[in-house]
């Protein structure tokens, strides 16, 4: 499959080289695609690196892998003609570290990015995931042992379902949630202040949440 | 031990019941204390209801049991001289359902309900924990098989301690988290939406956070 990845740090070029791994075609989208020559000659001639409009036009699926306070102003960097009908796996958090550490998010509680997305692209198939873990987990949940959970947040059922096989037959996930439809991503973006003080404690990423059940 | 419990809701119930069971004082402020007739019937001669201020001055630990949205007026009732030098063991949230249902939180990202109680209560020791899950897991985590997750946040080590064995000895958790000071009641709180959702995918509240790590 042909897949455009938008954002070239850790969340792009772990996602976007497990996906050439699995045999697909990628693009990484990104204003500096001379950064990625190491990464490129690292993960051989499946991907390429472009800008966001032609790693977006290119995709039958894209990522959308960029920091969240950027996320969107890279997607109209990618181009809502670009997008339109396509499902958009959103793992961004809108975190805001100018005032230091931990971050607070730019937007949460009656609103999230996963939903700011969703309404200036009404054609697009925004399926929020992936974004309550660590980047190696994503794409290799078995780092942590066990089962333990990853979320999905969209509007589209279709899109969620096919997401879900992503996650499941693709990264290795055995457990996924659907919490429901996008407005469900502030669910999953207010995580991010846990996230951050349990790893403030454990001083290693390598953890993930397991609802368990009575 | 004397113990005082803001609240007269599902949370003060089940908490105050809970300690009249393991042979403790309870003394539960309330603003209409003979709204607890019945209950008192239920639970014995070990347990009263009172005003917040008796409920505070009766205590040697107070837990807050109230609606997060009324606690800093419950607590003022409950008057600073009652609380002063005490634990003040915080589990309330601050859920506004003003808007409907799924709540909002009233106060979150770059504050939270439990520092704002820390600062205006500087000689009260706050602990916030149990905020996370169902009031009848609180007092018997063991309604959720296998081992899963308690928070504590708090600025006095001592306290967390205490209350650390508070949640161990007398409630039954196996496993307890320190997050850290008063501002990881940030994190806990907003796991609030989260727990809303997967209640609404579970239908049954019978569920807790488990952090698995690699």
């Amino acid at each position: 499959m042909q897949i455009g990845v938008l954002g070239s740090g850790m969340v792009g070029q772990s996602i976007g080289g497990k996906l050439v791994e699995l045999g697909h075609a990628v693009k990484v989208g990104t204003r500096e695609p001379q950064k990625l020559a190491e990464w490129l000659g690292k993960v051989g001639g499946n991907a390429s690196a472009a800008s966001p409009a032609e790693a977006a036009a290119f995709g039958e699926i894209v990522f959308n892998c960029t920091n969240g306070v950027g996320s969107l102003e890279a997607l109209q960097m990618a181009g809502e003609e670009n997008l339109n009908g396509k499902i958009l796996i959103d793992i961004s958090n809108p975190l805001d570290f100018s005032q230091g550490f931990p971050p607070t998010l730019s937007v949460c509680n009656n609103d999230s990015l996963g939903e700011q997305i969703q309404r200036t692209y009404p054609a697009v198939k925004v399926v929020k995931t992936l974004n309550t873990m660590n980047t190696n987990l994503m794409v290799n949940p078995a780092l942590v042992p066990g089962e333990h959970d990853v979320f999905v947040s969209g509007n589209d059922a279709e899109a969620k379902a096919t997401v879900t096989n992503i996650l499941k037959d693709w990264f290795g996930w055995q457990s996924v949630i659907d919490l429901g439809d996008i407005t469900t991503a502030r669910a999953t973006e207010m995580l991010m202040p846990l996230w951050l003080r349990l790893y403030g404690v454990f001083q290693n990423a390598n953890f993930n949440y397991k609802i368990v059940r009575g």
